[in-house]
């Protein structure tokens, strides 16, 4: 299953790996895959120092850098305070309530106020952060992909990464979103279904992916949303996607960002309760079904605020979850495959279950196929 | 691919068609899969007639019934007229109200009454129905397949089978319904994905089938929900489904039920404009989104009404809008691979298309496969 894209990436398996978490890119890219960093909300010298921490543990083998470039994303550009001005007073008050009712202690004025502006300050994409984190990310030799989260890919973006002989990415949710991109001049389309954690539209990866391969006309395509299992990818290959790229699954690795706490909540859960709200980022997106979701959601709740007043506003919430250490008021961004995941694992152990799955799938494959 | 449950029911292609319409289920059985007709609002008469027409013209081969056996689906039973009176008044003043600002002519007090009952007579389920629809079934001998729709499959129903030789099926949207459906004994299980047309779960086909292939333990499980190209059933046998079950995709026919007014709007639908409502029946389905279930859902309108009153409101919904020639105020039960569906066409036809599409699925993948 090296497919062209795997050759072209100079990758062992097209098996592609979203994290926020720099330990499991490196893991990812070690074990024959290609991690990719997901970095939006990174200063660029946090960025940096990531690149360089992953760079030391893959020895010269390639990975990716995720971000979110401004254009069809941001008109405007407010400072962290004028973000956080922005917030209506009836939303503080609908989440203070809600968390005094939970019985979780609050902050100081001050300290809620210091967490929001900084909260603000990393949510907030301008410009010139993005273009920073960019070159940030160009500077370092050994990535060797760079995708766009949301939006059409600038021009500016594809010029500066071919420059340096970097592929560039993006993530469709559409068929229609596929063909912008490919006009774009993009590398490589990702093309997620609605079953994905994260931010999400609402066609299903059985449907999309075949019409995303069709209407990229030639650029490779990864198969993104509901990815778990070894068959899973043999699926993929059968519908014409060239890899699969995975985010959720790594969330049950030692090597993710979450606590024991938070992974034993993603165990113990079901594909039902990864339920799609727009409470996490204002936009729509699957994560997590908690008390936390299911209040926002209730009669009498507000609407969401937009991206990204409603991240910089669950900033507050999250910070006094953590402190009183009650994720019922807390949720993370996981799609439908949580109902496969059981146990605590690690990157590599995955990897090697997915590869032994691929190849049982693909023998009773074949034993069926010889039927005709 | 003749996987084993083809080899049980005696077919050539394991490609399982669910339809409202006699037409259809014929000529799927014809090319060599097995139609299935959708019969649960049918008077035992009237499936009686239907089987038999459908008999005549498969000459022998093996064909099924799909119906809902009550149970877990039905705790009460109503007359006609009880259902009629227990739909609220303003429930019928939304509605009406809503047909006559789009500018559709009224039924008669009289018209609409008797429609509404006749309508009512129809949806409303009974265990006596239920059980002369299955007499009437089982007495025909070339029905090789009865399917349950909704809930665990009563043991009366799969005895009945079993004693005549017909095997039973059911269709599932989690594991845990695949694991109770396998106690109750069924011979063969369909997994129907969120993606899917009609009464919908929310887990996505690319996660739920292998979860259901799982939790079936050995019994013979069907894809369903996302399904239109070739390449789905390649990705179907790779995910360990022993076959694939299609709905819609039969709609843009000419041996569908639709007329062709309504079939152009399948045809200029994206796969986005399949929209999951409780519009239709009360139960979560999926649909075509149009202005008369983009009204139920805007601020201010009712809750749908639980099933079965939701379909005999509609029932005079639908009539005005039949009559005036307004698509605008219906709907029709539609997955998301209308978003593949853009002319009209014919069963056989699509069944080639289908395997043409597979042989070159299968070849690609052999290519891609053997780069290892």
């Amino acid at each position: 299953m090296r497919t062209p894209i795997a050759q072209t990436l100079d990758i062992e398996l097209p098996i592609f790996a979203f994290s926020h978490c720099r330990d499991v890119v490196a893991a990812v890219t070690n074990a024959g895959g290609l991690g990719v960093l997901g970095a939006a909300w990174m200063t660029p010298d946090e960025l940096d120092m990531s690149i360089e921490w992953i760079e030391k543990e893959v020895d010269g083998k390639p990975f990716g850098v995720d971000l979110v470039f401004p254009g069809t994303a941001m008109e405007e550009e407010k400072s962290p305070q004028e973000y956080l001005d922005s917030i209506p007073a009836d939303y503080m008050s609908f989440v203070t309530r809600l968390l005094d009712e939970g019985g979780l202690s609050d902050l100081s004025p001050q300290d809620r106020d210091a967490y929001m502006v900084e909260n603000a300050r990393k949510m907030a994409m301008t410009n010139k952060k993005s273009q920073d984190q960019l070159d940030v990310t160009l500077a370092r030799s050994s990535v060797g992909l760079v995708v766009g989260a949301l939006g059409v890919t600038p021009g500016w973006v594809v010029e500066k990464a071919h420059a340096q002989g970097v592929q560039v990415g993006a993530l469709v949710g559409t068929a229609k979103h596929a063909a912008r991109q490919r006009e774009a001049g993009v590398d490589l389309i990702v093309a997620q279904g609605t079953e994905a954690g994260g931010s999400v539209g609402s066609v299903a990866s059985m449907v999309l992916w075949p019409q995303v391969v069709e209407a990229a006309a030639g650029v490779p395509v990864l198969a993104a949303g509901g990815i778990s299992r070894g068959s899973h990818l043999l699926a993929a290959l059968s519908l014409g996607c060239q890899g699969v790229w995975i985010g959720s699954l790594w969330l049950g690795t030692v090597e993710s960002e979450l606590s024991d706490e938070m992974r034993d909540r993603l165990f113990a859960a079901e594909s039902e309760d990864a339920t799609v709200a727009r409470v996490m980022t204002g936009k729509q997106g699957r994560m997590l079904n908690t008390k936390y979701v299911e209040a926002w959601q209730s009669q009498g709740a507000p609407e969401p605020l937009d991206w990204p007043m409603q991240s910089i506003l669950n900033g507050y919430s999250y910070k006094r979850a953590e402190r009183a250490r009650n994720l019922d008021y807390w949720t993370y961004a996981v799609g439908q495959v949580v109902g496969d995941m059981k146990g605590q694992t690690t990157v590599r152990r995955e990897i090697e279950r997915m590869l032994i799955e691929y190849s049982d799938a693909l023998e009773s494959l074949s034993n069926v196929t010889e039927l005709e």
